[in-house]
């Protein structure tokens, strides 16, 4: 388990990468996606308990912030423009023109559209921090601890918590509300946050804590006791 | 296995965190590192191995690149200034005076020590990208592959590859020249990188590549020919 | 004169900040600019001179790059949220809805609208590479040199020029494709550059550059004949 | 004047390249400075003010940073490595070894020896935060406001601010304790400064406004009252 240290906390939720894409039927995943062994149905699971903290977030006025990860039909920002070292299966999924800007497949999924006090952060590469204005927002509001959920699990959650841990900012994994492809991965993941990043919870467990904890003047008193 | 594109790659060796305090009897880590579960002897098991990269790397004039981590003594940079919420074997090791700049415990293992030839990056984090010049030094160079060895796996090693890939750093990562203190994340960061981001290769397999590899004019020319 | 070392450059075009708010009349800075002395008319002045620039550079397969200051409605990336000291003039400034993103303000101009081939970059600060993809792009394309036109040219420009210059690219500054409201300030900019980082062309020595120089199998040969 | 928000401020000190090859007779710029325009006794005549402000911070214990340019006796880090426009007197000069790390040249000049309890960042390029650790390091203080001296006020100084404010970090600029080889670009750094970015104020105003402003729980609560 890991110490939490008071007095107050200023949290944000990170919603990563839940597009049309990924995870609904009739996306690119679903499509090609087997080539690397995507599996939209380990993604479609988790949008209850997604949904769940996204509302519970809006009740509190915590902060939501969505990622959404995105191409161009240019292909400028192509990987294999930079790379000649590409796993074989990676490259054949990379032919595929999945989640470009402005189509429906990089949209957030309806059963999560962000609502217009929510925030869009639109990225290029795996981390949602990497050349975004994630944390200059973060800033901005004074927050200091993440809510991480969304897909996939050991790539995009996992690169975003080791940049946003490595720049100063609390890791709260929800470890029932993000997803991966690769059970292992998965698991190595949290193992990895409980290890040395941060609080592993699952949903129930994290909105208890949110709906319990005593807000202070400017933010959440969370302790260990109810963990 | 991953496909690798001609013609001409510009390699650079990254040997990860070998210090004494990490590495030797009588550092930091075969004092305090029970706590984290840290365990020297499978990080000493490597040095032959990275012994023979770093002296093949030498004679075919490729650039190696030493990182060091580092703590300052005044404590401006502990996890601790900045995090509330840490894993509690982690904040216990925390406590410890580990690799404090300018110490034995902060300098590269004797058995690896680098030539005035070789490059070293002072680092604060995990990754080597991370507030260093290592990327600054990568494009001097015209570098655009990085060999990746040392310790470890799971945090500096994987952090590192995630943050170069995604800035265009080609993956070349040494199994038997990288070791972790947890096999299961040992494990886990190479099936990573298989799927996602680059080549996994054994020490031998590596400088027998090298090493026969035709040397263009400006560059190796690899293939999967060999692999 | 700056020294042109031969022997092939791959330039890219980069046009900043040329919205609607800050150029067009009945933008924001018509409107609420003269708080801090912001001048369209200078503004509108480079813009025939950034036409044939960014036609020549379609003809000459150059790519072009438009950057996009915006705000956000909700007000995240105010300036105020960060900062207690802020110059009076612009914190008047900073209460007008500017270049807020999806509004007609935030687009660019219509005598420079982009087409379908060039590429956007939405900017948060001052700087076109500060937490954008703009440095990914240009690795993804190979390009080393930026040539700079735009507004403001001791703000936004200074400010990509500076960053753009310490990560490696090479500087041509056009100085009637550049405009800012303060003279004194656009004087100074030019002389810094002179000075510092690069070369600094009208937008005919430039033009003639780019056409009468031959371009070798990947890149321009510029070369200081013709300067 | 820049408006000061209430209520605490929580100062740091930057002492940017006070260095025996910049400042200091028998170092690099006084011998072959001269290509450039580089003019040492600028910068040594506000050695005093300078010396008075480290005190009256040491004092106050306001957290002092040094930065300390530096280059490779290896050369891998040249400027003539990434660029082919290189302006030509700047070219002259790149040709002496300057400020080699490790050399008497990149040492801190005697006057301003750091103390055990200030902050050393060693720096490649023009700003303080490119590649350094030094927002990590501020982010640990939770220092928000930036006091800025040294040389070159148009250079390292500037770009520095730039970077800085960009970053969310207040400005406080002391005029008569940065300075520049050249005056015209000296003048407009501090007219830039006031116009956008924060205060400016002489060593005695500065001063001042520390020793008098009463010091709260947990920062400085300055005001415009004294200026």
């Amino acid at each position: 388990m890991a110490r939490i240290r008071p007095p107050e906390f200023h949290p944000a939720l990170l919603v990563i990468d839940m597009q049309n894409g990924f995870c609904t039927h009739g996306g690119c995943y679903e499509k090609f996606g087997a080539t690397i062994g995507a599996d939209i149905n380990k993604y479609r699971k988790i949008i209850p308990n997604m949904r769940k903290i996204i509302d519970v977030c809006h009740e509190l006025r915590i902060p939501v912030f969505y990622t959404q990860q995105v191409r161009e039909a240019s292909g400028i920002d192509l990987l294999t423009r930079l790379h000649r070292i590409i796993p074989k299966k990676r490259l054949e999924f990379l032919k595929i023109q999945a989640c470009v800007r402005g189509t429906w497949d990089a949209e957030i999924i309806d059963e999560l559209r962000p609502t217009k006090d929510d925030h869009i952060v639109v990225k290029r590469r795996d981390s949602a921090f990497q050349d975004t204005e994630l944390e200059l927002w973060l800033k901005g509001i004074g927050a200091d601890t993440i809510i991480y959920t969304g897909v996939d699990t050991c790539i995009c959650v996992e690169n975003s918590i080791r940049e946003g841990f490595n720049n100063g900012y609390d890791v709260i994994l929800v470890e029932d509300a993000v997803a991966s492809s690769w059970p292992e991965l998965h698991k190595a993941t949290l193992m990895k946050v409980r290890g040395s990043f941060g609080l592993v919870l699952t949903t129930e467990q994290l909105i208890d804590m949110l709906q319990t904890t005593k807000r202070g003047a400017s933010g959440f008193r969370f302790s260990t006791e109810s963990l």
